[in-house]
Order: structure tokens, then C-alpha cells, then sequence
């Protein structure tokens, strides 16, 4: 094993790029924007610019660099291939191919939302654990299953797909991906809100201190603490639909641990408690006593994991 | 690799054994009485003598086999200790030790269902694929994925275990496993004729061929293909059951194939039928296209699974 490796993050606005060696330690981070006019054309080029400069400016060989992990926002197959990344403006590109080419170090690529998972159990919340699951509650509801230290990433990079577990064929609207009754439609940051909505409008009346017209899921959260009864329906609600997705995972992969990221997770340990009751009455005995956590790495899963990927080789 | 092994399938009324060589072919088998009086104290032993026995018929040399290959009916951890096995009469044993001691061979174990799923991805109805999920709809529900030809056992050997999946919280009575609402109340051969009684219940008045009061699986099934409409609704809710259940397991590992097998799986392609028109209904778009197909090794998929267990160390 050589002594440095990158791990990186392409985001929709920017890319996020760690500088570690490869026994873990973070030596520098930074951003650089993701520029996705022209189809993303100077994504991958940026990126190795960025990359093969910072070796330059702290006098390391690129002899020493073990390669590049990266992560990108949908799905890619094991031989780091996407099919088409709406939010990068990529088409079909084959990543690791063409970023080898251009930084002449060899790559691996992974989904961001299990690259974070493989992050988290590498050096986040996590560490020591042989298998888990995480679940980020963010604009989106993504997640990723690590087994025995590896990404489950499926026949077609739906492996941890986990918001778009179907949870109530009663849920209105229709989720993004086409279908009904998404765990992501009452989960998200945003779903939570449609989440509230839709309770309001079963009950006709409700007493609350939030102002219903503008909420947000940190407002609900916050009222969840304060003692708002509607807003601890809601919590209910959303512990019982999340409880029950975790646990029909864990009659399937049964992982040591969840980890609960994203925005959402920001309200703390109140969002583990709701989404334990559930999992605790939903699941196989067995699995009962698996962990929660909250992620511990924030931003800093996808390029932790991204470098993991490309250590583990 | 050396060229023989045993691959052994532990059940409550008899075990099978086979002898195979290592490249799969299966040379012999046969099938002794499972003991399971005085705590199954002879369950093991009487495995070894009948192996050991038979390579002195055979005229094979210890020396040329690998090891033998187990499974039992019940969770078994990765050290090949199972904490109880009710019905071999069991209380904690160190199963792959204490035969590795008897026979003086290496031994690898695992839970039956799991094995099951192994032996039918290898030399059995999804031969060639890479990652498969079997569904064994028997008097229970049991269940085995296979990722990259690896069993997912779970951190409580809890892998698999489809049938404990919950996807109703109306169905009506309690679990073998304690909880409500659990696909095996509805989707095993048993739970089949329960979901049709309950149907009768909520309907009130039913026409149909089928005598409701000494009805089985297998003459619902058979109602079903002669166009009985009572039995064609019963077939559709079980398919909703299933197909939910194995939709949401594709958002978690996303395999390439289902693998459906079992006592209820007799009745053919019709039930694969029905679990697809769910299935493709719920699950996420990228993992429509996943196989479904019956199983094919029957009652010898343990003994290969069994086998393939030792030959992959």
C-alpha cells in the first residue's frame, strides 16, 4: 500500500476533495465548484487538475499516491460507469476510465450515498462495526449497506435504495422516482412537511405552535422537543414508517448498526428514539437489540469513504 | 482442492447426505433418521459414522476430501455455534467442532434456508448469476441471499429472514415469531389457507369450488388455475404480500434474480405470476427487470448448498 490516497465527493454545486493517507488520517480538505454546463464536460478535468496541483504544492510523488476515490450523485456500476447523472449534466460516462486518464492514477467510484455509508463505518459513527446500514435524511432519502466492509451496491446500483422502500399504500402524491408510497415521501426533510400536511388534512382541526403554512422539518423537530402535540404525532408517525422500513431491512441483512445522517439528523437523539419505539415493535426478535446511531462525519462521509474505497482497492 | 466432500442437510425427521466431488458432481446420496431423543446427542455422531462409512465403501482416501459441508434448522453463527435448535432437540452445541472432531475432516455450517439459497445459485435454478434471493414458501416462509456467492448471515444470523418481513398490520392472529403482521401469516403453505379464511371473514359470503373447511395450499392453487374466482382473489392478495416484501428487499440489495421454492412453489409458473404483477408494481424502477424463477433442486438444494459451503472454505 503506498502512503497517500484522495477521496472525493462530486456534489451538484461543488466537489469536495480529501487528501488522506492511507492509514486514515485526513491531511488536507477542500472545494472546488462543479461546473455542469456543457454536459459536466470540466467536471472530471477539474477534478484532476485540482488534484495532480495539490500533490505538486505539498511535494508528494504521485509514485506514492495509492489512487483516487470518488463518489457521484446516482447510480454507477462496479466498473464505474454511470448511465446518465441528471445533476452533474453527465450522459453516459465511464468515470473511473476517463479519470485515470487524465491524472494517470488508478480510480475507483462508487454512489455517494454508499460511499457515505462505507465512510461512517469506516471512521464515523460506526467505526469497529463488521456491517451496517446507513440512512441519510436529507432533501432525499438515501442510504447504504455495508457488509463485511463491503458496499451492497446491486445488480443495478439500487443496492440500499432505502427511500424508495414502500411503506403505505395510502401515502398522497407521488414520489419521484414514479412510484407510490415511498418511505422518501414521508421521511425527506421535505416529506416530513408533506408528512405534517397530510395529517392535517385527516384531522380537519389541529392545535399547534407551528405555523403551518411555512414549516420546515427543523421547525417541526424543534416543536417535537418543545412539547407540540401535533408535531409529536408527526414524530410518531415518521418513527413508525422509518421503524418498520429498518426493520423489514434487518429481516434481510440483519446489520449490527444503523446510522441515521442528513439534515433531519441534525435534531439529535429525539429522531433515534421515534425511529427505535417502531423498530423494536416491527422487527424479528432476533435483531431487536441492533444500534442506532447518529452519523458522526457530516460532510465528510462521501470523501472518507470515497478514500476507503480506493484503499481497499 | 482436494476431490471429494459431503454436503449435509440436517432436517427434523431425516438428514440427507451426499457425497460429491468438488467440481459439483454429486456421486452419491442418501438419508439416515434424524435422532432426536436424549437432547440429539446422536444427531452428529450418527453423521459421522455414515460418512466415514460410506468413503470406506467408496474406497476414498480421507485424505482426499475437503471437508463436509452443514446445515441446520435454525440460526448458526459464523463459528458454526448454534445457541438452540428446538427441533433437533438442542441446546447450545458447537456444531462444525464437535463433527470436525468425529470425523477428523474440516467442517462449515450453516442455517438451511440460506444453504438452500446457495445451492440453487449455484448448481440450481439461478446457476450463473451473481446475486439471487431465494423465498422458500413452506410451512413456514424462509429465505437466503446471496451476494457475490456469499451467504448475508446476518450479525444474529437473522439474514434472510424473509418470512418475519412485515407488511400488514391487519392480518389477523400472532406469529410463530411473537409479532403481528409478518409474511409468513399469509404467503406460507399454511398462512395461504389462513389469508383465505380471513378473506371469507371479510367478505361474508363467498362462491367458490373449493371445500373452505379442509381447504390446503395446494387446492386453492389448483382452484386458482381452473379459474375459481374466490381462489383468484386469495392469489392476488398473496401475490401483493410477496410481491411487496421481495420489491422492498430489491430497494435493499437489489439481486438478479428471485429464486422461488418450496411446497407452494408446485403450483408452478402461475405463482411466480402473481408475485411479479406486485412486484413490478412497487419496486424501485431500476430493479423491474430482476428474474423470477422456480426452483430446481427441491429437497436436494441443502446438500448442495452443504457442499458448495466447504468447497468455498
Amino acid at each position: 500500500m503506498k502512503e497517500y490516497c484522495f477521496g472525493i465527493d462530486i456534489g451538484g454545486t461543488t466537489v469536495k476533495m480529501g487528501l488522506f493517507r492511507t492509514d486514515g488520517t485526513l491531511l488536507d480538505k477542500w472545494e472546488i465548484p462543479t461546473r455542469t454546463e456543457n454536459g459536466g464536460e470540466a467536471v472530471l478535468p477539474d477534478i484532476a487538475a485540482s488534484a495532480l496541483s495539490r500533490l505538486g504544492k505539498m511535494g508528494i510523488k504521485k509514485d506514492d499516491v495509492e489512487g483516487i476515490g470518488i463518489d457521484v450523485p446516482g447510480p454507477i456500476n462496479e466498473e464505474g460507469v454511470v448511465p446518465h447523472t441528471a445533476n452533474l449534466g453527465w450522459g453516459y460516462k465511464e468515470v473511473t476510465r476517463e479519470l485515470e486518464e487524465l491524472t494517470g492514477l488508478p480510480c475507483r467510484a462508487g454512489n455517494d450515498a454508499n460511499v457515505a455509508a462505507l465512510g461512517e463505518m469506516w471512521k464515523g459513527a460506526a467505526a469497529g462495526h463488521k456491517s451496517g446500514v446507513m440512512v441519510t435524511l436529507g432533501t432525499g432519502v438515501g442510504g447504504g449497506i455495508i457488509i463485511g466492509g463491503k458496499i451492497i451496491s446491486g445488480a443495478n446500483g439500487a443496492g440500499g435504495e432505502i427511500g424508495h422502500i414502500h411503506v403505505d399504500d395510502n401515502i398522497p402524491g407521488v414520489c419521484g422516482c414514479g412510484n407510490h408510497g415511498c418511505l422518501e415521501q414521508v421521511a425527506s426533510a421535505n416529506g416530513i412537511v408533506r408528512l405534517a400536511r397530510w395529517m392535517m388534512e385527516e384531522k380537519g382541526e389541529i392545535r399547534t405552535s407551528i405555523d403551518t403554512e411555512t414549516m420546515t422539518a427543523k421547525e417541526i423537530w424543534d416543536a417535537v422537543k418543545s412539547g407540540d402535540e401535533f408535531a409529536m404525532e408527526v414524530a410518531e408517525r415518521f418513527g413508525k414508517y422509518l421503524g418498520l422500513a429498518l426493520a423489514n431491512i434487518a429481516s434481510t441483512v440483519d446489520p449490527e448498526v444503523f446510522v441515521i445522517g442528513g439534515g433531519v439528523s441534525k435534531a439529535g437523539q429525539v429522531v433515534l428514539d421515534y425511529i427505535r419505539k417502531y423498530y423494536v415493535q416491527y422487527t424479528f426478535r432476533s435483531c431487536r437489540d441492533a444500534k442506532f446511531v447518529l452519523a458522526s462525519l457530516g460532510n465528510d462521509a462521501g470523501i472518507y469513504g470515497s478514500a476507503k474505497l480506493v484503499i481497499d482497492g
